[in-house]
């Protein structure tokens, strides 16, 4: 099967899981204005979800060009890292409604946990692709390869990491949340080069 | 990165947010009739945000047009301006419970502002690309560059502005809505050039 | 605009807007069993409506292929159309709650009208494109104008008379909705010539 | 129709079913640890019916490769198969809300039936389209069509089977679900010849 087909599948679910974000910003009841004001962790959460989503789509891509087929293995891989992808609204939604209140601690460690699953799902997708060169295009090179590899080793630590925090303050771990989202952006936007990026 | 995974993303999101607008029209009571005659508020929220949905998934369009390229930094703030398309369905929903009832002079200003951030977004993703003409395609005349910068420098404006509108009278605001978006439909039909509409 | 950008706009909305159906089926109580038999209105409705895009999607690309290119108003009255489409999920959940219940007349006219407002910007689309022959490709025959422009006429008809007998019995309307999907699907089928069927 | 299109818009369904599963998986109450806990039948029924409808996807584009060109029938068969694969986030949430509690064993029925005629309709598009070659490329080798028909054969007897598992254990079909589910995957990823898996 050609990766065009494996595109369009998963950048369908990559952009309706993204989307479906909003259904989980609950409406303010009466008091609208002070409400909408209440409602800052379902913004916050809706915001760092759909940029890491962002992120891991951009970062879906930037394997599939690196990569000159698909074999089954690869594609059931991916079913399973699309499988974590659409997860996200999940422990989105929890975290949403729980920062702030009680539970939050919970909710931020399976927030964490959930993206560091997906994450690890992304390391065995390339390193699938990438272990003797199996499935890479004959014009990648060896530096590009490590940088990738490197670049993405980091991503399951750190969710982990970051939903470890949550046990101790919830809020903190958000914080985390947003910050790995940004910096991520960040390196990948003023990367000194390309493959040592997102 | 090409542009045709740029456009494969963004359309998902564009038509993904439209289409979830349905879910905003709640069900009518047991009086049947009745109830679906009641439901004007959310029929008129869903034409109108469906409607200024399809017109930025033409601008969306007509940007990515002239765009011989992308970058990282254009690729997420593209990825920042689908979080606030896919946003879209939440101030929606909310004009649509409110419009008529308490609370609809805040669901209209929350309904202003969310677009309004939104045409930032549109204004930053322009400019990104046509500052130096860093990403522009070399066919593309100056002209054409100022057209679509004078059409886009307004949305901020007007939308923040019907927003403040809805402090007075919400369903100003929303009458509002509907010729900004009206408009901008006339403008692109009957436009006198190309880049001086939509 | 190429057509393939509407192309990808409008299969976006049309498979959304199908696959949405299916939040419409409520779950059973806690007598599974029974629950899930009682449940026909809604699986009903989901096939009926599903069966209804989908014979839309098929008619949209039969427009599509006949076109050479797009213009303004045409994107325009296509997203016009689109908000119809994504609009089925409603009236498609009114019938479901409604049939064999208080109210299933007034769903019936809803569902009737919604599918005949469709049918209209199914027209206007096509007349649009047709007129003059203002956007077909060459080698579209004056005969295939005329069979698509005869096919897509009833449409409009067919709805509301199917709703207008819904004021009388919501059932005899329902059966008339499958029964118009079915004949659509079978005339295209075993249709004679191409251009007179779907 | 080229089947382009049809690869577009199945996609499109393939990709929103799999991703709508994830509203089927209720919030926990306030307990959230716990709660988070006690919803593993919504978590392992996301998983089976995610891989489920990603299996499918992979067959439908093993379909589609083998095929030169759609027909009317050939497409509408395939509207049939899409309709049933968008109903599978129906049963899957009754099989989340019930398993572990009462009506577990008419859920799993429901959801070994509903697979049951989805793989009744993936039969009717492949027979369709390969009974004396009708829509074949002409490079596809009798054996690979004789591979492919006895490797779809067994899928309407296995979930029919399992379903009626079901009637005496409803965990014993869960798990039945799973096990073909992984089977397939592994069949495809290990199978000795091409045809001869998934």
């Amino acid at each position: 099967m050609p990766t065009s087909r494996l595109e369009a599948f998963g950048d369908g679910v990559f952009a309706i899981a993204a989307t479906l974000l909003v259904l989980e910003i609950r409406l303010p009841g009466e008091n609208v204005g002070q409400g909408l004001l209440a409602l800052w962790p379902s913004y916050f959460a809706y915001a760092v979800s759909f940029l890491t989503i962002g992120i891991m789509w951009v970062n879906h891509h930037v394997i599939l060009e690196h990569v000159r087929a698909t074999d089954r293995p690869f594609l059931f891989l991916n079913v399973f890292l699309l499988l974590c992808i659409a997860f996200v609204p999940f422990p989105t939604t929890l975290l949403a409604d729980h920062l702030g209140h009680e539970g939050a601690r919970d909710a931020a460690l399976a927030y964490g946990l959930s993206l560091a699953v997906t994450a690890v799902f992304f390391n065995a997708v390339w390193h699938y692709a990438a272990r003797g060169r199996r499935l890479l295009r004959t014009d990648v090179s060896a530096r590009e390869v490590t940088g990738i590899t490197r670049s993405y080793a980091g991503g399951p630590v750190m969710y982990a990491g970051a939903g470890l925090v949550g046990l101790a303050s919830a809020v903190a771990a958000a914080v985390l949340f947003a910050v790995i989202a940004l910096v991520y952006v960040s390196a990948s936007v003023w990367g000194r080069d390309e493959t040592a990026s997102v």
